[in-house]
């Protein structure tokens, strides 16, 4: 398969990930690091895998528009009219809205990709052809695609997406629910019955198809971007989106459409995906030395296991006497955590900002 | 008593004070910090308590040549002629007796107190009054004085002297032994016995009499800095002292004189003295929290327990789940480390310098 000239990708980049403090910050999050140490962002790995299934011009990414600069320095060949620029966190209902209306303008017969900028996938060749297919199947077919990671344990930190075994073509198959983040016994349930996926975030439609669906699960919304039909790709667009967001309601593309929407669809894939969401997640893609350590940056340990020890460049970390622990130091904020106490990072942050100590959010 | 104007006094400034690692470098060493957070380095607080014993003009501090540009920010009110610049290091018997020529060309009727730069001294009150007899009987009679520290517990990281308790006169001792840092049962029957005191590694001396021992003792290295009688404060002091240091031995004061000379004598003193030698010892001069913590800087702790945390200003540190660690990062390096495997910062710069890293020793 070849990629299409109607192959669109919307980049979501817009989050803080806020569960990889100290090194995601608000002024700096996630998506712009070189989370892995491989020499490109999660952003510009996203951008690039996504080349090989879009013409680089059809590639759009939405931000906050506090990160534009960011955008631009790691994004220099983007056009200023690829950068959809949100006002105010919104969730993801409106940012897709935002970008399908804009890119009716541009073809509407476009099959958009919708992929989140923070997420990791080993395997690019794989990714490629399951999203040059899922195009194919949204060119052809009234259908909202999901893509739905394999599980490989019984996360509880991922939504799962429950299919119909038996109504499927061409790998393709029928989505039965969507289900939350679910207890350990549950999503041990949903890893023996083998028809449960985790939830990635990434989809795929025809423009035609989900500006139906927004037409019928969210017209209001649907009503407000397509206003702008004829300001988008123009000066006055900047003013129409702060009006527009100003007046649209705060929702999920999940909840919003494709929990209500018959024509929902999923492929089961299995091309090396982590959404890099929690410090443990970043750890479990590193090789570990002979203690079970993974050390980033310069590090000398002592009496020390199973840690995870990350500084940046230029600065040096020795520790002693670590079990299981994570360490994470980047330029002006230290954590320390055991790593079973990893989701302390969201309570240690909301004491940082009552405390009022706001420079290290 | 009051200061007299023959009242000199010796600063020794050369030292690395490579056990407060990451935050004593080698091209910032302990002496030059506010070890203590109270808004003084170690080495003014150094030089304003000698303040209250000598007149400015006689204060002198010795210290390698690289530490040159630090001293003068530091005392801006010292000429160049108080400087006193060590080309290499050469432990402090050389430093004695380069300073001693050079106040004999001065003031062959001086008083010398020598003292470190980078120890503490609580109460400075009592410091004055002792240093002050000193003075005076080191101007009276022939002797070389120590103060001893009246020992609080067996501490093992110290040299002890011994004195001769029926030998004293206006509290002046007689001294009848130095002894090494001892072991623990060792340390326990010096504080037992009660003659028994740490060296401070402060002395006071008249110049006539130094100059004897050194006569004596040392009399290659008397006779090397004795040459510069007629080039102390003058353009050739550099190159003269440059070739004496290149020749000269590498010995201590404690070692080549006083152990050896036969008029030493020592006053018990109780004047809130430490070395602040370890992070240990800093970490006892804090106030702590009722979970035995002392967190200097922007710390939050949690599940922390009997932790020293350190980080400088501007920086935040998070830590989670610690018992019993010190932990301090300073500009480029953190450590952290079990309080009681503190010794091991020796073996950390070891380390660090053998796999090359020296921009962080």
């Amino acid at each position: 398969m070849q990629k299409n000239n109607n192959n669109f990708a919307l980049i979501m980049a817009g989050g803080v990930g806020t569960r990889l403090w100290p090194v995601s910050r608000k002024d700096f999050p996630k998506q712009f690091h070189d989370v892995l140490g491989v020499g490109e962002s999660l952003l510009q790995l996203s951008y690039n895998r996504l080349l090989d299934v879009c013409p680089e011009e059809n590639i759009y990414i939405i931000s906050n528009q506090d990160y534009y600069q960011l955008i631009k320095e790691q994004l220099p060949a983007m056009t200023d009219d690829q950068i959809l620029l949100e006002p105010q966190l919104r969730n993801t209902a409106p940012c897709v809205a935002y970008a399908v209306h804009k890119i009716a303008q541009k073809n509407p017969d476009a099959n958009l990709i919708v992929s989140p900028a923070d997420h990791l996938i080993l395997k690019q060749d794989q990714f490629k052809q399951v999203a040059l297919k899922a195009c194919e199947e949204a060119a052809k077919h009234n259908v909202l695609i999901t893509f739905g990671i394999t599980p490989t344990r019984p996360d509880t930190g991922y939504g799962y997406i429950e299919y119909d075994r038996s109504n499927h073509e061409n790998g393709v198959y029928k989505v039965a629910a969507f289900k939350e983040k679910p207890d350990l016994p549950t999503a041990e349930g949903f890893l023996k019955a083998g028809n449960f996926v985790w939830n990635s975030g990434i989809f795929v439609w025809s423009i035609d198809a989900i500006k139906k669906s927004f037409e019928k699960y969210l017209p209001e919304m649907n009503a407000l971007f397509d206003k702008g039909s004829k300001i988008y790709y123009s000066q006055e667009e900047e003013r129409f989106i702060q009006q527009a967001y100003d007046t649209c309601i705060n929702i999920s593309i999940d909840y919003g459409i494709l929990e209500k929407a018959e024509n929902v669809y999923v492929i089961p894939v299995d091309f090396g995906w982590t959404d890099l969401g929690t410090w443990k997640s970043i750890d479990s893609q590193h090789e570990k030395d002979k203690y079970g350590n993974s050390l980033q940056g310069t590090v000398l340990a002592y009496d020390t296991k199973e840690s995870f020890i990350k500084v940046p460049k230029g600065e040096i970390a020795v520790v002693q006497g670590l079990e299981n622990y994570i360490v994470i130091y980047d330029g002006k904020a230290l954590m320390i955590c055991q790593k079973d106490q990893e989701q302390m990072v969201k309570k240690f942050l909301g004491d940082i900002k009552e405390k009022g100590y706001n420079e290290f959010v």
